[in-house]
């Protein structure tokens, strides 16, 4: 490791121009992110802008001034770093998901999530990835080796979970919700994984045997990771609640809560597992056992606390895929033939769409022959905005590509430097154009006054799911879960029609008679009744 | 700038040695700090340890089985970076420090605690500087240049007030507590700026111009980074009173917070300005005006948000240097010398506590003469207690002494490695020894049952300064300030005797007809009266 220290030129006045440079940046960027939250805020009632759209009109905006005035040298004050991005923006924003998901939507349509998250996104890549070979020999764009391609079909199969949840809204939409959502996570998972797979196979000589071995490396991956997730957020809850930290400390408590959240991801890293699936996973225990054993001040505060974190972290991608986008390296190469970047980009662009409709109306039909009960379904106009909602791409095709076509020998290769631009520009037009769609078309396919009717999905007749939500109640899935005498489906017919329902009875009953009482939860850890606990949940307005 | 996304090697199960080494060390690291908050929490009730021992034992532990593990070479998984050091982990702490200080106790007491600040501060770094030179060259232990030894003393009078303040009690002992923490805040930017001034002049030829020179400096630095600090909490406060965030978002609230706090700091650093002053003040100003107008979930939020951040730093700075400590590198050049050595930190250490002891008694003899009233007064006491509680040194004096005698050419002159290590036994032992014994030095000085009877300061008849606090309100001092009318002093009498209760009169004034109409505060925001606001705070344990 050496002794770096003593390269380290301090900065405190005494600071040399590198340090400078890095001071000058951060301002920036932190006066940036400033007034993305500014602006944002002023821009919410508009229809066509959400925060994500913003953020990277202030970071395009910002790029295009610090080119001008740099005299075209440079549009960045920081480089994209892929470390950045993978260890510490993407962390708070999947553990944060897991955190604030509703975990009773969220299992309940487990298997439905699955499909789109694994099939769906093998077949947009296996959809893009042959496409791309196709159409960019016949239209004579790019001579790239079967490598490149597969990698941009993994690349692009990466879909922007995190544009697409801010346009859409839990309580109003909660099974679209979960389906977007939870694909999103899987999907993460499953390009980051496939994308890992296709940098070690060789690729020219594929066989079934691979195919086999990539399934079962995928397979042995999503469970370590998911288990792992598991048994740290169990910790966290077990230590919690045998050392009762909330009668000393908040701080305490939150500090710990975040930093095992934390050490659940590097954990993963360091195993080569998927961090993305174990910070997720050690969200949702923690918020389903962890959580409760806390302190009222430290449920509020890592609510907010690490929804802030992840909102920044949003943020701070939004500004960065920005202001890099218009970074002249890379287009200078491109400049030369531009008719080619353009044809790549709509190709690929024309491929991304395709790809997401080839899984999704097909993988939707599927579902829908699997369930009985007609609110189950998935109507047509829900698999539309299945579609349009993960049809963004963001950081992650960002980071997945610079890793792919930037990592050795720069852009200089033009091959490499027409795919780098071209998946910059695939993600600024399908985050600006189909970002801005989405909104109004959410609306327009799904009018506000139907949304509560059509989308309890599996419990129909609960009134609680229509009072619930509207005091903002965190949990509200889990109210009843509290009781230990569980009235719901008690006859053998409901119990055969709606297995997950079953699956869930099975569950809350060995959750109660043997996890709750090891790792505290709702009802299993002690607070007087009436006390203003209770009473302010309602009031905390996210 | 350059292009060194290219140079990025990706982590993601394809990255290199120099990726996984940040990893490893990222886990580690993390897993560290969640065992020094487990065993911190264990070891609470014992009257002889505190967080940062904890920290700085366990850090030390881990470097010893680090370097048993690796055969001798290295104790550090991570170096010791003085940038990490400044830019990410001493702004949160002294941010919060500034946000949660009890603001009438810190104003009541500024004239002292400026004294003990800058004057003392000076004062120490006098007697250290020609102490250690008068000395070392008496014992016959390291040959130095003059520019040397005065960074030597004012590596050394920058004391750590991180670790101070874990063991005093701001309700039990307010005034105390004010005037260590108050000193400390100031003491951190007069030793950083002095360090900065000394490495900056021609020390060989000092003249009085220079020492003019030298005020005028601090002077307009001191004035100019708490105006920056001031004007960016108050533009935070005018920012979200005027656009209602609370209406919309509690995380976005917490993000500006967060983030304009930290862009005062690095605005400071831009500007070669005292970050450490600029995020205090601005830090205060944001308790006193912005936390009062947001919700109440953000306020919580923010309360335990900045506390659980400075609280991870501190034990980060603490595991940190008690890690790097053990690094052989500079030992084995010492090892041959190790009589050496040792004379240098003993007679190190024992200049620190005279240079304490030479400011502490003297300047409270001379406040004492100033105030009237018998309770206002410096108990000697109290005086041995701060002339203790500033005794140990921490992190600052780490970075300080690796930027001066590490910094071109590592630590392989001898001259320079006796320095470093000289530096890091007086932290250790400082830490460690003092440290222990301050908690029970405290208790015996001054037991519980008279603190509350001799700490109230200037305001011993109001019944409130009893009650309040052991509400656990955050702001009792300033319970009263929200009615515009005031009631207390309103003889001619009482005016003059308590010239710094008639600012603070003429402050309140002033505050409530101009500055919280504009900025909101306390009172100004509408909230529902009788709420679960005002019930949960007493409720709220820390």
């Amino acid at each position: 490791m050496g002794l770096s220290v003593a390269h380290v030129v301090m900065k405190l006045g005494i600071r040399a121009d590198a340090d400078q440079v890095t001071i000058d940046a951060t301002t920036l960027f932190v006066a940036l992110l400033c007034a993305c939250i500014v602006i944002g805020h002023l821009l919410e009632e508009n229809r066509w802008f959400n925060e994500s759209i913003t953020s990277l009109l202030i970071g395009l905006a910002t790029g295009t001034i610090i080119l001008l005035t740099s005299g075209g040298r440079s549009s960045r004050v920081l480089e994209f770093d892929e470390q950045l991005f993978f260890i510490y923006l993407l962390p708070p924003i999947i553990f944060n998901a897991g955190f604030q998901v509703k975990k009773k939507q969220f299992f309940r349509n487990f298997m439905t999530i699955m499909l789109f998250g694994v099939i769906g996104t093998l077949i947009s890549f296996a959809i893009i990835a042959v496409g791309a070979s196709q159409l960019f020999k016949k239209l004579n764009i790019a001579f790239l080796e079967m490598g490149d391609y597969l990698a941009i079909g993994a690349i692009l199969s990466a879909t922007d979970s995190v544009c697409t949840l801010q346009v859409l809204n839990q309580d109003e939409t909660p099974l679209l919700y979960s389906l977007v959502f939870g694909e999103g996570v899987v999907n993460d998972a499953t390009s980051v994984v496939l994308f890992n797979a296709i940098q070690k196979f060789d690729v020219s000589n594929m066989n079934s045997g691979i195919v086999w071995q990539f399934l079962g490396n995928f397979l042995t991956l999503f469970i370590t990771s998911t288990l792992l997730g598991i048994i740290i957020g169990l910790l966290s809850a077990y230590i919690i609640k045998k050392l009762y930290f909330g009668r000393h400390s908040t701080d305490r408590e939150v500090a710990l809560m975040a930093l095992m959240a934390y050490l659940s991801y590097v954990m993963a890293e360091l195993f080569d597992l998927s961090g993305i699936l174990t910070v997720f996973f050690c969200g949702i225990v923690m918020s389903h056992y962890t959580w409760h054993n806390v302190t009222e001040s430290s449920r509020v505060s890592t609510k907010h606390g690490f929804a802030t974190l992840s909102f920044i972290a949003e943020i701070f991608i939004f500004v960065y895929v920005g202001m890099d986008a218009l970074d002249m390296e890379k287009w200078s190469f491109v400049s030369k033939s531009p008719g080619k970047s353009i044809g790549a980009s709509s190709v690929l662009l024309g491929l991304v769409l395709v790809g997401r409709a080839a899984f999704v109306f097909p993988l939707s039909f599927l579902i829908n022959l699997s369930k009985k009960s007609h609110s189950e379904k998935i109507e047509f106009k829900q698999q539309v905005t299945i579609w349009w909602a993960g049809l963004m791409r963001g950081a992650v095709s960002m980071a997945l590509a610079y890793n792919k076509f930037a990592n050795s020998g720069h852009t200089q290769v033009p091959g490499n430097a027409v795919m780098i631009t071209s998946t910059i520009t695939v993600v600024l037009v399908s985050t600006l154009v189909f970002g801005m769609i989405t909104k109004p078309l959410v609306r327009f396919l799904m009018p506000p006054a139907m949304h509560s009717s059509s989308m309890v999905s599996s419990e129909p007749s609960s009134p609680k799911s229509f009072i619930l939500p509207l005091l903002g109640s965190r949990d509200n899935s889990e109210a009843d879960t509290g009781s230990p005498t569980i009235p719901r489906p008690t006859s053998l017919r409901m119990l055969l029609r709606t297995p997950t329902n079953t699956v869930h009875l099975y569950w809350r009953k060995f959750d109660n008679a043997f996890m709750r009482p090891v790792f505290g939860g709702r009802g299993f850890v002690p607070y007087i009744p009436g006390s203003p606990t209770e009473m302010s949940v309602p009031l905390l307005n996210h």
